[in-house]
């Protein structure tokens, strides 16, 4: 798939990946070993901000926890893309890890990572195919919904 | 270790693998990259539902987790002689996560997560000792007890 | 960075790693595979027991948190010094994941995984620059107040 195909299918998704974070860290938000790039977790940042704030099922709809875990997964292309150069130089991705932050009786984790792992689908299609687990948090940082890492293979470059 | 031996030593030990997992999902059941291949996240899944259901310590035993936990280490390793074809390829197994669903007072997820990682060394002898976490989740897909994902080396195919 | 950079950077910050893990478990401290080095989950254990235990937010402050995470660090160090020889064969630590044990309200778990995240570069420098996950856990083994593990890309021995 060349860049022009990739760029194509982001237009006419209407996705954009979000600029290079520039905030003050004691972490990197990507890194890449080997053949392998792996992220940070990332939640639903948006414009300077968490744009969902609260635990899905309670105070949050299902509904807004899937499009958490959308604008969390452009916040993970975003990252590799900033490390990478460009999202072409993805092979696959390898893993997409979701938590979700809710009480106890909560059951639907994977519907809510649905919203992530359709994007890597349509974002990067056949290549975006990933092993996943979703998980239940007790709690998350800044009360965000959803947070996500992803494991991507990088192409040869030779 | 040839095939016949895994083979014998899962005949000894009265395991059966899970056949294929056929379920319709965004994502995969497990992926090779490189020497390394990742399952998704498994739970007690058997001949068509999960077999096991609900917090462990409240609603399960730390047996009835163990026995879960078995069994979702069963399926992991179903989905790595999908992706290899026999469980022959596994060099070692690199990393076990288990995931343990849980009220805020458990403390004994390490003993739950010993019944994947004593399956894990029963059928691979020393190919199966590993690296593990085992954590409290305050929820879990279909409030399943246990969820778990492994990490495996694969043999040099050369 | 010499083998000296490294003890005198620890000699200078007064870290003393802790000696081998001796306990009996169906797992391993650690794991080499390929270039990559992975630890177990490790909490704040030192000289025979957990010294800290309970949980973030409501039984410990946030310090004592980040004190529980420094010291998981240095046990997530001492298992891949004992694996590889020497933390001089650490060509960059790739991720850090930090599963702190808290109640639904608790927001600042980044803030606790400072604690092992500072340590990290100070004892590494820039090769200790990491990917990071900082999650909410509702439970942790032995109800320990934080959990660490650590992947390391290790250097090129030829």
């Amino acid at each position: 798939m060349s860049s022009v195909d990739t760029a194509d299918r982001r237009h006419r998704l209407g996705v954009d990946l979000p600029p290079p974070d520039e905030r003050e860290s004691l972490f990197t938000t990507a890194v890449l070993t080997g053949s392998l790039a792996v992220t940070s977790g990332f939640g639903p940042y948006w414009d300077g901000r968490h744009i969902f704030i609260g635990k899905v099922g309670s105070e949050l709809t299902i509904e807004q926890g899937q499009d958490a875990a959308w604008i969390s997964a452009l916040n993970c292309l975003g990252a590799l893309r900033d490390l990478l150069g460009s999202l072409d130089a993805i092979e696959r991705i390898v893993r997409l890890t979701g938590w979700v932050n809710a009480g106890p009786e909560f059951t639907k984790q994977p519907a809510v990572i649905d919203g992530a792992s359709s994007l890597l689908l349509e974002v990067l299609g056949e290549r975006g195919q990933h092993t996943r687990a979703a998980l239940g948090m007790a709690s998350l940082p800044f009360n965000i919904p959803v947070e996500l890492e992803v494991i991507a293979e990088v192409r040869n470059q030779s």
